[in-house]
């Protein structure tokens, strides 16, 4: 029953049906969250035993270095190497932070406005822009935003950003950068094809000093048997000697614990190295027995797997009970469409054309929480309202359940308004 | 026997008899480090208890937040109230960071560069400066130079800087700051008195966007049983309504872990607005498992003092061999003087003038390494080459006599060979 073919009565008629069953809902006083991407409760269950004291041992690091006291810079060998494996580098381009990849970005993109990345520094250069695929997250546009830098939308599709439109502003060399999320990406859940990654390394900026912020942050987050992979940026830019242009960071907060776990950036020799001396005077390191536990508890790539099948056991029947509903409740009505990741930690909804913000508003009423209609697109503006970031991690999923009954009631109430007008 | 007072006969004559000394302290080819602050391995066992899971129960926060999970930007209720005890404050006028106080500083700094403290940003205001008591901290002093900041040196004796001169210069609205260490001051030990408390309270800058750093990183690091106290500059401001004019900071790092503890800031009302809404960009929130920890550990201000006394029983002896080694080897030679700290970690050693240089390097070539002549002071340079660094912590108590003695051997080599010319 596709709902454009509907007459104006047919329509009213069923406007007053899902109303009723929408008041309904309301009139129960739920209050559910939809809203961020959080691990539910269970999740952080499966860590518990990294806090075992037992793991740090006698408390040295493979190199000696007793991780209680102060020093190491960059992160103790077993913390670096565990990255290195998962990002597929070698640990003498990785650099192990604190307890967030985004302050590693914000840091990073502070330290190109105030003194630049090879050239000028950005906050010199006049009106600088990047270029953001589109929907993503809605804390990378923060970021920029709050320095000052324009944003310029670049659709996406499920092989990745429009690498013709971008090769296309680049040529603009006040273009500095790029920020996405190549690998289960926030919010699609689709990975960035090879020829995506071929193409990104392949990028000539007019700017010397462009980066691609390549925010690995789901690289191991798989939640459906059938595994995404992506092509390891660095490998890709050897072939253009096009390494320098990029940042990878990552993190394990959906991998242990969110906010206690440890993040980690990827990046050239001559990155590294600028990176470096910049953190010789922003600290003196960080917390390395946080590193300790987890490169003891996480041990290698194959445990770090192991592990995030627990994650995806828990999170997979999350995203069928989404994904059911949608399919039963929203398909074939010509209203929406929806992604099917393989995993991170999202679904993106796109429902009908001018709908978005009413679908959400209506939700929030009935008292599911989603996240803000606009909140996919740099300075919260969806130009077509359609986009809805769909977090379904955090609740039960007896609470999911029963938001996204209701979600999918919002959803058709919200475009029938609309086609009624 | 005052060196001053002896002929260039009887100073060849010694000299020859303290090389000798030297040299036979060089021939044992040992590697002695009294260069950093850090605290020794026996402090490090201190606080081995609070790794206990035990310590954080069911892993909820006093307002029930689930400590493992995203959320929380401004630290746990019951870590906020520790560190407000800690610093005389309310907890509304705290936030708890990471592991550094050292990165609270630089972010203000770069915050305040980049988007300013209520007025234009520093960065667009052209060639700013800081005022610097000294000796200081180099770590302070490599943050300002970073950002470019133009320093000025002001003296300091016991009672803290030369507030005179401090009142003179500020006159000039490119004067923003001034960054220093009020209690247990890194390097001299002294604590300002109350009188210049007072005085900075009731400063009257020319610049709207003055900032004193107040880093009160020795608040609770008593070593000597006479404590010495330092007046709450937020109750001397509140007289002159300066509040906002002071950004004060502390942390954890030798209360409990160096690199593994928890940093916090206390302001004025205003100025956590303003910081607040700069860390929504930066963060999602700090390391919220260590900030429990932190707190189920530490308990409350009595505790952290009886905690701190635990401390203070592995450093005293270390400052008394130190500072009983000076009284035996350089007093009354009238070529060195040097403060005797009742807390904090270090000692201020001002040796003949012109000599600190050739003294540290001396004591390298016999394998003791102090913190580098010059590091006390702004761009490295001691405009009278006198003043070191002792950071008596981190060796063992033997070594610790050892290298002593061979640092006073050090001392009076190069007087003798700066009087004799």
């Amino acid at each position: 029953m596709n709902i454009q073919n509907l007459s104006r009565e047919q329509l009213a008629e069923r406007l007053a049906v899902l109303t009723e069953e929408y008041n309904s809902y309301k009139e129960m006083g739920l209050t559910l969250d939809m809203s961020r991407g959080k691990p539910g409760a269970d999740q952080l269950e499966l860590t518990n035993e990294m806090l075992d004291p037992a793991l740090l041992g006698n408390f040295k690091a493979s190199n000696g270095f007793d991780v209680r006291n102060y020093g190491i810079l960059d992160g103790i060998p077993e913390c670096k190497k565990l990255f290195a494996d998962i990002l597929g580098v070698k640990p003498e381009n990785t650099i192990v932070f604190g307890n967030a990849s985004l302050t590693i970005m914000y840091d990073y993109i502070a330290q190109c406005m105030l003194f630049g990345c090879g050239e000028e520094p950005w906050s010199k250069q006049g009106a600088i822009k990047f270029l953001c695929p589109v929907p993503g997250y809605d804390r990378h546009f923060s970021i920029l935003e709050h320095f000052g830098i324009e944003m310029i939308n670049i659709p996406t599709d499920e092989n990745g950003p429009d690498m013709d439109m971008i090769d296309s502003l680049i040529a603009d060399e006040k273009v500095k950068g790029i920020i996405c999320v190549p690998m289960y990406s926030n919010p699609s859940g689709n990975t960035y094809s090879d020829e995506t990654v071929r193409r990104f390394a392949a990028l000539k900026p007019a700017a010397k000093d462009f980066r691609v912020i390549w925010d690995n942050a789901y690289c191991v987050h798989h939640i459906s048997d059938e595994h995404d992979s992506l092509m390891n940026i660095f490998d890709a830019a050897k072939e253009y000697g096009s390494e320098d242009m990029f940042i990878e960071v990552t993190s394990t907060s959906k991998i242990t614990f969110p906010g206690a776990g440890v993040a980690a950036l990827a990046a050239s020799d001559a990155n590294i190295a600028a990176i470096k001396s910049r953190m010789t005077v922003q600290t003196i390191g960080y917390d390395k027995i946080n590193q300790l536990r987890h490169a003891n508890y996480l041990k290698d790539f194959a445990s770090v797997e192991a592990h995030m099948q627990r994650h995806s056991d828990i999170l997979k029947p999350k995203f069928s009970a989404v994904l059911d509903a949608f399919d039963a409740k929203l398909a074939g009505k010509g209203i929406a469409q929806w992604t099917k990741p393989n995993g991170g930690y999202f679904i993106s909804l796109d429902v009908y054309e001018g709908c978005a913000k009413r679908t959400v508003a209506l939700c929030k009423e009935a008292g599911v929480t989603l996240t803000g209609a606009g909140a996919t697109f740099p300075y919260g503006k969806d130009p077509e309202d359609k986009n809805i970031r769909i977090a379904p991690t955090f609740p039960s999923r007896d609470e999911l359940c029963k938001a996204v009954e209701i979600l999918c009631l919002c959803v058709e109430i919200s475009a029938i308004e609309k086609i009624l007008g």
